[in-house]
């Protein structure tokens, strides 16, 4: 079905501070595309077939900026260790088991059966440095509907064995292929995927700015998430004054490299101004920062600069693929830093968190996370009346609580790109 | 049925380092009384009934040391707030509909739904000032068989007049004929309950106190949770030295009178030496103090001292019933104190935080929340089938992960002081 009318309490961003919500209105899916919100339907769309959700709660899709694939089997686990131990004992060595295609294979049927339910219509997805497994894991993202960006990582140093490329002209070869076989894939897209600074050598990142040119693609990496880090990406590039700057040298930091940094908790001014100048998204997941002791990102003061943001689960130093939870956890980390680090940084609101969740991080994506005219048509429907109260909410207030509240089996269908992915009896 | 056997792997704290953890083992229990947990079974139970959990997880169940039953109608709503602000504009507002005993049965059915579904067999519950609602919240709770300490709120200033106690030989009345008619109850106890110093006179205190002697009664209360509240209560008793003080002179704080704080966030030294002294517990409140941008508690100082410590959902400035929720944000919140405010108290760790949920909290019901013999038997039995991943976790590490991921679904089996509540389908 291409074209079909949506009806129900349909709320959506215009601005962080503008949050529309239509009671019982008409969001209009044409050939994938919003064709606008209706309190009342127009004449010209009466005969477009109808999926009645009266008095449910109508958003769009939600984008989930930062997410390792492969490191969901271990959600919720290890997480006692700060970020470069927490590589070394946990990730690395589970990461290591995706070079076996059936492990690959269970591990990713899981975690995309699991983002498939989720509100998660957009994804910016890490794999493994594994050709193979990661090219699985775009097939099994592709069939699921649900649109992405996929990477394979690449790593030469500072990890194990197993888990670097042989070598640079290796990992030239082995990146152009899985480019060009990721070329049969419709909703799903590669991105380049250097892992960080400390596990990619110059020689690595120079071929990989060739692949960029090349095939004119996005990129996805960290920056600036511990302090540990940040102190060893000093050492390891001294001719660099801030680490962004690592990225920078490459041109892969924004701009003609439309750029994903996750994290940027202690970027510095100059960063901070690189950021803003170059419009490098930074994918903001509050959940892992807080679980690796990592620290708060200033996000007050990203959108105060207007740098684009979005959230991320950051699985596995996040442990759920939630990204109501991730606006939950935006808002308490950013009172927590208000109260204990800096109080000219007022907290996130809701309108707030909700736009980064959604139209925030679906301009990586193009029009995506709105319903405005002109955005795709990616729309989820949710259900809340299992959670039961006493009195009676307006729309605004049932949206409000289930940021804090929503789980999977409230949502009960989901639309990507027009495309209706499952309806769950109401 | 009075004595049994529930086979299973058991997990239960000795001390808040000693995560004890038999796999496919057998908890037994006599006339609601823990007997042990053994690898094999010793002849003496051969004959007791066996519920059989072969490769589920079995914990204690799980202590909620500080909730507001009236308040959950507005869980997840109008956090926007810090503490005097929020309790004017969304917490009094809501408890004075409580007047109106339709609205309460409504509103305290769903709460004790959601108490009896979730993992939590004993609570130390807020009612509000009025009588014939505690009254009725008491019925549920004790109907529903989890065992609580429930208080009729007293509260006579500085709080809407629909909120006040008329006058204090009025409140002396009510109180003391709530606690008479309180005795009908085998499950549920009353607790005194002065709401917090701010909205408590002298007058009222000292009947309360009066009343604490008359019946031997347990209290709860709240203490040093905001900064703007700290210093309120120092203006309204000039006379004390520390926000604690303002209770113990009433003698409700601590020893013949046992006693729960909430909160203890900002308590100085000597508020923290007598804590200590007289026994105070300390309801841990994770996820309320993060919403209400209150602080956080430094546990690691509490738990150094020896001070008795649980953890609270504190809803509504919590919104989840889940004390899993409550173990998880113990932890990412201390992770934050260290790394923003004080690197030399280290965060909680996952035995730490299940022993605040169970055995900690426990005590302050006598002894409760262990699988250690002569413990009450309380017991949840959990099925994480539905948490896949493809690799073989250890019972361990199942139990990690649930406390990140553990939903209501999960929870198959509960079982109070040896009544089993509920079985699910397995």
């Amino acid at each position: 079905m291409k074209n079909y009318v949506i009806k129900g309490n349909i709320c959506y961003s215009k601005t962080s501070n503008e949050l529309c919500i239509v009671e019982n209105g008409y969001a209009v899916c044409e050939n994938g595309i919003c064709a606008g919100v209706y309190k009342k339907l127009p004449e010209c769309y009466e005969t477009f077939p109808n999926y009645d959700y009266t008095d449910r709660i109508i958003i769009p899709g939600l984008v989930d900026l930062h997410v390792h694939a492969p490191q969901y089997s271990f959600r919720g686990l290890g997480m006692d260790l700060e970020l470069i131990e927490w590589l070394n004992t946990h990730t690395f060595v589970e990461e290591a088991k995706y070079s076996n295609i059936e492990y690959a294979d269970r591990s990713y049927d899981i975690f995309t059966e699991d983002l498939f339910n989720s509100a998660t219509t957009r994804a910016c997805i890490f794999g493994t440095v594994h050709v193979q497994a990661t090219h699985l894991l775009m097939k099994k993202i592709e069939n699921s509907g649900i649109k992405a960006y996929i990477g394979k990582v690449n790593m030469d140093r500072n990890s194990p064995k197993s888990l670097c490329e042989k070598n640079v002209e290796q990992a030239f070869y082995d990146t152009e292929k899985w480019i060009m076989e990721s070329q049969e894939f419709k909703s799903v897209k590669p991105i380049l995927t250097p892992r960080f600074i400390p596990t990619c050598s110059d020689e690595l990142m120079e071929k990989l700015s060739i692949l960029q040119k090349r095939y004119d693609l996005p990129m996805q990496s960290h920056l600036s998430e511990n302090l540990g880090e940040i102190q060893w990406v000093k050492e390891l590039c001294p001719n660099t004054s801030f680490y962004g700057e690592a990225y920078n040298k490459y041109h892969m930091f924004g701009n003609e490299c439309p750029t994903i940094m996750a994290h940027c908790i202690h970027s510095g001014e100059d960063e901070i101004n690189l950021i803003k100048k170059q419009n490098v998204f930074v994918a903001h997941c509050p959940e892992s920062n807080t679980n690796l002791s990592s620290g708060i990102a200033p996000i007050r003061t990203y959108l105060d600069h207007g740098i684009k943001v979005g959230l991320g689960s950051d699985i596995a130093a996040g442990s759920s693929l939630s990204i109501f939870k991730a606006m939950t956890m935006a808002i308490q980390c950013s009172k927590l830093r208000w109260r204990l680090v800096d109080k000219s940084l007022t907290a996130l609101n809701i309108s707030e968190v909700f736009y980064l969740a959604t139209k925030g991080g679906g301009e990586f994506f193009g029009k995506v996370g709105s319903f405005e005219k002109g955005y795709e048509f990616d729309a989820v429907v949710i259900d809340d009346i299992s959670i039961k109260c006493p009195q009676t909410l307006s729309v605004r207030e049932r949206l409000e609580r289930l940021i804090y509240l929503a789980e999977d089996k409230n949502i009960i269908a989901k639309f990507v790109n027009g495309r209706n992915l499952f309806e769950k009896v109401k």
